[in-house]
């Protein structure tokens, strides 16, 4: 991984994998069956695009006919090097470092694309909707299953888990994903937020972190300031 | 679009963006209601990364898991500047040319996706399922409505339809997407597949054409060659 600038992993990545379902008690705030969650086999895995990044001081905008828009807070993993059909016991090597994220959904239009059977591609992908902070390297979190991730909302703590709660391992999702997608340096996983989502408006704004190890504050754009 | 190089877009782009459902007599062979298509609002939206591009010489390989593998065979849209809010009528501006490529597409993990309500992720968007032909320039197309497009699989023929009968043009699919996620020079947008959809197996020589401009065959690889 030597030669490479993972600080500016938002301009190396090539994508960005996301997971959902991740945390049990999450599933359940979302009225999902737990027993699909825990057939530890299948993580449900979806895209945003790399339009979709931003990064602290750039706010966060609504996409068009959303009505309803929620935080996730979820720890980002940054890849190293180049992952393709990787064994789970070799999947760390494959991570230079991490991130804090917000998966902001457009959760109105994403469940409607649920009841049609229709891609998420939208609802989770639009402009803004993957904020990220600063890179924190693999020797910061050297255990990364085991880390408080929290998220508040103009100060009122909204989300308060722990990566314990995972249920699938970061090994296991890049050992997962790279059966089918190729990871590139600076491609980032979303690894899924516990439970604790809501509704944000303009204005608002978001802090969340990982642990005491990073912390970001994104501000959601007046009406007025929308373009 | 000066200076950029576009012959090299499967280097350029940073992401493709897909359109379902764009021919009514796709749709109808899907078994989808023809009504829902005929509403000329809002398109189905999905990606594939850029890890999934594959260009001649390079074989489909089944992704794992899955038992029917279909072609779509598509007219790609090569965009040539950042494109966000795009009015349509100023859209055709933002193209640099097009592409014929195949939507490689894992149908029984789509169907399964689809009625669990579940992302098109992994079905539309492993390695290998979107191979491309070369740069079409926009002057070498002048109407990109009005083209045979067409796949052969082992010398039958398998699509022959004409983008005459897109639902949604290309200039619309332009604005209708870039009010969401921001386009980039080499993105690219396919544009949907018309009616003959067909499982391959392993061997199949898959070719694809727009009108006399280009040309492409792709192997998908033997069950040994699966590396
Ligand atoms: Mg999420
Ligand atoms: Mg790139
Ligand atoms: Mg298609």
């Amino acid at each position: 991984m030597a030669g490479r600038n993972f600080e500016k992993f938002v301009d190396l990545a090539s994508k960005i994998v996301a997971v959902g379902k991740n945390y049990a008690d999450h599933i359940k705030e979302m009225g999902y069956a737990a027993a699909t969650a825990a057939t530890k086999a299948e993580p449900v895995i979806f895209m945003k695009p790399t339009s979709a990044f931003i990064t602290q001081g750039q706010k966060i905008v609504f996409p068009p006919g959303c009505k309803n828009l929620h935080h996730e807070v979820e720890l980002g993993i940054v890849i190293g090097k180049q992952a393709r059909r990787v064994p789970e016991n070799e999947a760390m090597q494959y991570v230079a470092g991490y991130t804090v994220a917000l998966d902001m959904t457009a959760r109105d239009q994403q469940e409607k694309a649920k009841k049609e059977g229709l891609p998420w591609t939208l609802p989770k992908g639009f402009d803004t909707s993957c904020p990220v902070g600063p890179f924190i390297r693999a020797d910061q979190l050297v255990d990364p299953h085991n880390v408080q991730i929290w998220c508040k909302v103009n100060g009122k703590l909204r989300q308060d888990g722990t990566t314990k709660d995972m249920i699938f391992s970061v090994p296991y999702l890049i050992s997962y994903i790279s059966r089918y997608i190729t990871l590139f340096p600076g491609d980032v996983i979303l690894t899924g937020t516990p439970a604790g989502v809501s509704a944000v408006v303009a204005g608002d704004v978001i802090e969340a972190g990982v642990g005491d190890l990073s912390q970001i504050s994104f501000e959601v754009a007046r009406n007025d300031e929308q373009q």
